[in-house]
């Protein structure tokens, strides 16, 4: 699990998540960017953040059967999923893919309108447009990230409620790091199904290692070619030069 | 598992492979259906076997996490998703949900060109058209269904291969239950990830309990009025109604 | 014309405007749903009630030149044109053709909120969604269908009048089998064209019953293959067989 | 019926089907464009063709109840769709419509590559591109236009059979002024239903005259504004200004 | 720069604009149409004006580098296109492609509803309504055109505010021939990049005279064939020819 | 002009181009990547090179007009056209715009079948793929990238003229860097406008500076807010923190 943010709270909360819904099938590993940015929440932010995940994604890959891109909008994530021979899970991506088994329509909740625009890319992205209902999202971005979770939970419940109401989604997706957890307790509170990203990337991880091999990963036809590199991390530059022990 | 199909044989290929991916984690009760056609290959067919399906689901709730329909086309699917307060997961969709989250493109190779339409109308109904590459199927339909998986496996993986080449797939899904298990043989044949569907569907089945609640079902603002009926099975009858015990 | 809904005074409405649209030059055969549900009003009634439509049409088919499904949600519809050697119309699937032939986009309003899902599903279906400027529906379920015509008409012309000045509709669709007739009281009241889906349905049948011919529609290379089959009855049964005499 | 073409013997062969079409139950009054081409065959002659046919239907409005754009292309249709306060149908438009409520998927054949990109341009403007399997026609431009029918006949049913077998269609529309007439010849020699767009006009032309009332067109919000204007025909002027007699 | 409108006072405010981009690097020849309308606002209008913008062109091609059609909506873009071979710019798209390079979403604000249809036709024509979060206007028709970009400038830019903070465009584009000059006086009251349409044409037009040469138009497989005609104008009738001298 | 490439001898070549192209009225500064890799092939090579493109921009903003982002693929493209206050125009997305105002239809034609999958992500995600006739390759990766312009000449010319008369293309772009400069000797050999990307995107770039103004821009709602981090130049810090000298 590697959290291309910076901060080790949200990684723990996160980690929490993980596990609890891993059980014993499956050991999270659970990193934080040691370079980049608190929280990332724009496209610029995310192509640097994204270099850096593929960087911590490359150092880490011994023993590891899948990867989880922990930041709701998936940086890196296209890049990761050419270059690694395991599967490469998104949060946003994984939430979006869970929503559409469960339900026909799936709205986006979140804590900032600041993010609508990089979630809204990362549906578009997947190509599932005509399946969401929107981004909702309070007014205005909010003073602080720290106790997120309890200051707007009432704020996202009524947000939540407005999706199913107004806009007929079946599922919900609480988007976005620092709302890791709040989905269980909203569950009473919105007459919908209402999704973690991080759980549903865990199980996705999960259920995506045991349907794949390893060795058919790495017969790909898309992977990229070998390439020399300059100033790149050893272990991501050696993967891509495409040498040995890679 | 409900094969709305009638053919054992089919069920029980399935089942082994749904139990092989299910390991001790889940059991797998598959059923067999008692009324309707050996082999679904029509819209015609899929509308008489979908109403069939969601009377075997209804009479075989008790105990169930989650339901497999397991055919791929997923004949009364969307059906079934409103009126059970359980995750219901269709092979087809199952199968490209996991392939979007494993490379960009995904293909569907199956064993006759009668299956094109229907299948192009699964992805169709996900969404997901602009990921797919396309259905590929030999020219002619088969003469038997029995001993396809063995008579049809090379041009099947040549297929695949084309679909990779040609067309672009990162990602094959071998559709169509008589092909269940083939998958894993192509793995060294084809420079492309491919996908069991009864594999993945029993994957995410497994997947969406975990990271869903029984109460959060029963919440949906979604599900249908009560309403009564005529000449339903009476468990089918009862969940439709709402009655006490459904 | 096929009533999949099993309320007569609904097949007693609709025949009088179908009657009404063909003059001299068409006899209407109205049949009611002897089995399934008063009124569909979701994906899973549909699932069930497009089946035994199926069997009513293949009850029902000598002498026939066109059938009318008499439903808005066109229950069964891609399965009965499939199958059938003659046009099958669906009275959603008229009235959006048609209004697409009348101006630019059109509106849909029905009498609940409950139908939203599936009249959406069913616009999506036919391709036409980027001419549908959506669905408008009082906030609540209406407490009794009887009477809803002469209950609802004027919240119905104000829903009408808010498709046409705020979403820009050229046209209105009156959707639903309770709102039959009530297209032409509406006329002086709505600055757009308002359609009678069962009048545009009847309308469709004469056409296309026109513009096609039986020998024409028994070539199709789309038809299924002929199958044996389990518990239909014996007209549909046949048919799928494709026995003599079907 | 204005044929926007200066073809005298196109109009006569369409007036004769569309005449075959209506019986006894519609006159047809065929016109032929006094100014412009010869036969349109691009986006230039079609801008200049339109303005013409919009002169032509103003100055013959009297006692008609519906107008047929005779072009397949259907140049002008949108604005003499505004204008007028009938139906106005087009050829390429209503035997699309047609096509979609017979089958899933149509393909338009043709007799020169010239006419692919506007009729592509015709789905696309129609909205239903999804349900098209594209234009298929001969590789070059036929020397000359008479007896087109007769010369090409062979090769367009062979391409009208590419489009059902490897393009998946189950109509096929026969598109162009020049190839009138010839859907009928072709039944037994496509296994598909065949279609002649001035055959679909007609009948559409019928049909929406039904289902419709002069003041339900008088009364739509999107009408033009009055407008006075320079260099117009008297009759097409006066409607425009909405003055009296108009 | 040809204005399809007959207005010579917007043909001038549109030239002053012009030539203000254009500075010493290319001269500017502005037209005004002799016939047609004041102000075209429908597509019917467009269909005659689109017209005779043909005849303007054509008129007047000598030593012209390339043509901007100076009415938003374009009319009679397409057909220009295909037939002259120098690049030929439609002020809508040139906005909305110049908006496209300057942000991720784009929204249209004009001064009257009436033209909402119009223009929102412009934008499905260009293939980027993913791109564009609608069109806004006032609620009403203005009472005169004159002085409108004084009366309305308040209003516009409460309008523009709307677009970005409501919608989330990046880039508002001041939609009419009216509005011409408007948007530099915007820039300090909208958090956002304010595009003038003709601005925007003219430095598109300098653009692609840079990058294209005059044979690499002649040769174009799209430019129509040669045709005759009856009661075009000399220049027009000639180029559809392809006369000597065209 | 911004290379994310390594390779010098390529930047040359485009400013040679982008030069030309200018002429007296811009100066061009052409930087080529420090970091990174020779040449961008892949999406986890543009996620990088994409981050190294940021800080190139960052470090040289002063009297700057417009940035070229030099490699078709445009790395970094949204990411750089949030955070700066100036135009960033995209080679690819330049070339595309372009296409899309000089004819209906456009197709890219490249140097391998490995750029393809990068070159529809483009085209997918600037929105206009259905303008797009697809991306035209040699089957295989050629042996060596030097020379690549004289070696492939004739091969891009058969696949530039396939493009045309098999895809319909009005338009054909020659994508990737190492082909800037063939355009121009293909314009006789092809029958369609023929662009170079680069000069597209020179052209661009001096219209969009001449139509914006620097305030509008740093007015933009959609910029980023103001953030710390950690590990990236100080020039790119600066800006990404918004500190004075920004």
């Amino acid at each position: 699990m590697v959290n291309p943010n910076m901060t080790e709270a949200m990684t723990h909360d996160m980690a929490v998540i993980a596990r609890a819904v891993a059980g014993s099938a499956a050991d999270i590993i659970a990193l934080t960017a040691p370079r980049g940015f608190p929280y990332i929440a724009s496209r610029a932010e995310a192509q640097v953040a994204g270099g850096i995940a593929l960087e911590m994604i490359a150092e880490n890959l011994k023993g590891v059967d899948a990867v989880i891109m922990a930041a709701f909008g998936d940086p890196g994530l296209r890049g990761a999923r050419e270059l690694f021979d395991i599967p490469v899970i998104g949060m946003a991506e994984a939430a979006m893919m869970s929503a559409c088994m469960l339900g026909e329509r799936f709205s986006i909740v979140t804590f900032s309108p600041v993010m609508r625009r990089w979630y809204l890319d990362c549906v578009a992205d997947s190509g599932l447009m005509a399946r969401c209902t929107g981004v909702r999202t309070p007014l205005g971005h909010p003073l602080q990230i720290d106790g997120l979770r309890e200051n707007l939970k009432d704020d996202l419940a009524s947000l939540a409620r407005q999706a199913v109401e107004e806009d007929g989604a079946d599922v919900v997706i609480m988007g976005g790091a620092p709302l890791a957890g709040l989905a269980p307790e909203l569950a009473e509170l919105v007459p919908a199904i209402v999704l973690d990203p991080i759980a549903a990337a865990t199980a996705q991880a999960m259920a995506l290692a045991r349907i794949t091999t390893r060795p058919g990963f790495a017969l790909r036809a898309c992977k990229p070619l070998a390439k020399p590199s300059v100033g790149l991390g050893p272990a991501l530059s050696t993967i891509i030069a495409r040498e040995q022990g890679a």
